[in-house]
């Protein structure tokens, strides 16, 4: 059973602190969505599909501390508690996706008691995060078969349990190939600055005694040119239209090394993170992060100071580079821009 | 005036603990052969040609430390002294080329009293010091036509005053080219696991003026993608006689990531780095290191305890990848065989 890293029970939103693993595990409780946006911001939570759910738990918190007596007010208001909620983080579509699920439900039922819509919100955003869980396992059956038995699999950052409402993206392929009863062993790139492949990736597939090797992110080439990488499963933050993943920094240069290595690159994602709007992935929003992530580690700094530092959290891995990509509704392939707008287009 | 990270005094070997860069600049003494092995072990210095220089000069203090009282015994001792400090790190050919230099200063005046020999081999050691400045001045007006006014280089690791003599091999080409009046910018890859680029390359060039930006390993693809970068320079520890390149581990990720974006992959180093005995890269022999590098920052483990790991120092860099290896005798371009040692048969 893979950990579920957001938890909701009676008015209390419960968060494990990301940013506190391997070393300690503290679930961090949330009554106000305010706080809800600075731990999204923060990345007490991360990964676009958890980020999604955390963000619906929070318009609900939001939904319940709001004081309006009227639809008008309420409506004014839940559209505030959207925005700060909609600002923490630019690049995760999951983020804007569950929102607008969130403001729908406003929007559909303004003829209803404000303390029924208030439930309607919090059913709705209980959803999402069931859905999320249910929605990997799916994903996972349809990506699983493209893992051969035996496989040493790199993955990138942590598209784990821990970035979504359960199970994993890529590394919900991971496990359901290893339910199959494949041998999988997996290399985790350790993903600076934040290192959620150190720190996260590796503990939760430790946890569920999938064997885990960890490298740092500089490593991955030499191992492919070793014949020690069979294939890549990673995440994504968004993709689009045409088929461009936004994905944590780096991705893009596992994408290409794959490349070079005729190795296969897979994407797994929700289609909740296909952003239709976005016709290529330069036109995807990325979010530059504070300058302290890459000049420290915890307290201490690792370079001189006032350097000057870039530190962009995702990058953008063009659609011929990607293999395939495995969402909940099946499997895309190039041509993307067709194959894509079918997969969105089919019934749940 | 770039930093001499080796100094020796009145029989005191002074280096400066890089370890400890950037936040303390602490000096250590050496008087003992031992010491000094055990220091280029644990990386208090570090980067090829210091390390020649070092062990050179570690080598003139065995042989003041030693009593034997006559040749044969003298050589016998000699011998061990070179094993010690030959035993400490396996990629970097500099390492045996300088001991080579030490041992044939023995063997070729084996009819000296002891105390005329042992004054030869500091005057050797301290010579190699003093060579490899001047080296890395020459190698730096043969690179520094390469690199266009205006560019923004890329680097990965130290190869600069700190891992030599002094002045730099790649980042000796920068200062030659900033020399040159040219406006030159860095982008230094901060060079997981051991921060050789975040803790030495952003310091160095801070401290020389140089404008340096640091990113983590994972960020230069993107870079690259976005046009931000113009060209790379890199070190190297062991060159073949085919061109292939030994050099810290992520170096040949970022010759993939160059030949992808159609950008100048440059190595520079001095011709000691070349060893004509390895016919292509796949036999140099690269140092694995401890795996606490990889799962701790300082004393906080970064990683779940028990994961595996793997930490490979170097990797190899095929010489298809290489535009060009420039050395103090010249620049060496495809094809790499013949010119490399047509390099080696010139005159010094």
């Amino acid at each position: 059973m893979s950990i579920r890293p957001i938890e909701f029970d009676r008015g209390v939103l419960r968060m494990l602190d990301q940013r506190l693993l391997p070393n300690q595990e503290v679930w961090l409780e949330y009554r106000d969505y305010r706080e809800v946006a600075e731990a999204i911001r923060t990345m007490v939570v991360r990964g676009a599909p958890a980020i999604g759910v955390a963000a619906a738990l929070g318009a609900a918190l939001g939904a319940l501390q709001m004081t309006a007596e009227d639809f008008a007010s309420f409506s004014e208001e839940f559209e505030e508690v959207c925005a700060v909620l909609g600002a923490t983080r630019p690049t995760a579509v999951n983020l804007f996706w569950a929102l607008d699920r969130m403001r729908r439900i406003v929007a559909a039922h303004g003829d209803e008691p404000l303390a029924q819509i208030r439930q309607r919100l919090l059913d709705e955003a209980l959803a999402i995060a069931a859905e999320d869980e249910q929605i990997n396992r799916t994903l996972g059956a349809w990506g699983a078969p493209l893992i051969a038995d035996g496989s040493r699999v790199l993955t990138h950052c942590n598209a784990g349990a821990l970035a979504t409402g359960g199970y994993g993206t890529a590394l919900g392929v991971v496990r359901a190939a290893v339910e199959a009863g494949k041998q999988i062993m997996v290399y985790a790139d350790e993903t600076r600055p934040f290192l959620q492949g150190s720190r996260l990736t590796a503990w939760e597939l430790q946890r569920d005694g999938i064997p885990v090797t960890l490298i740092c992110d500089n490593m991955a080439g030499a191992l492919m040119s070793q014949g020690l990488i069979d294939c890549v499963i990673v995440g994504a933050d968004r993709i689009a239209a045409n088929g461009d993943v936004a994905n944590k920094i780096g991705t893009y240069t596992v994408a290409v090394l794959a490349r070079e290595h005729n190795l296969p690159f897979y994407v797994a994602a929700p289609t909740s993170t296909i952003d239709p709007n976005i016709p290529h992935g330069g036109l995807i929003p990325i979010e530059e992060r504070e300058t302290r992530e890459v000049t420290h580690c915890g307290d201490v700094a690792v370079a001189p100071e006032g350097v000057a530092v870039r530190n962009p959290a995702f990058d953008v891995t063009p659609a011929r580079l990607v293999s395939a990509i495995i969402t909940e509704r099946g499997v895309a392939r190039a041509d993307y821009p067709a194959a894509l707008a079918a997969l969105l287009k089919k019934e749940r």
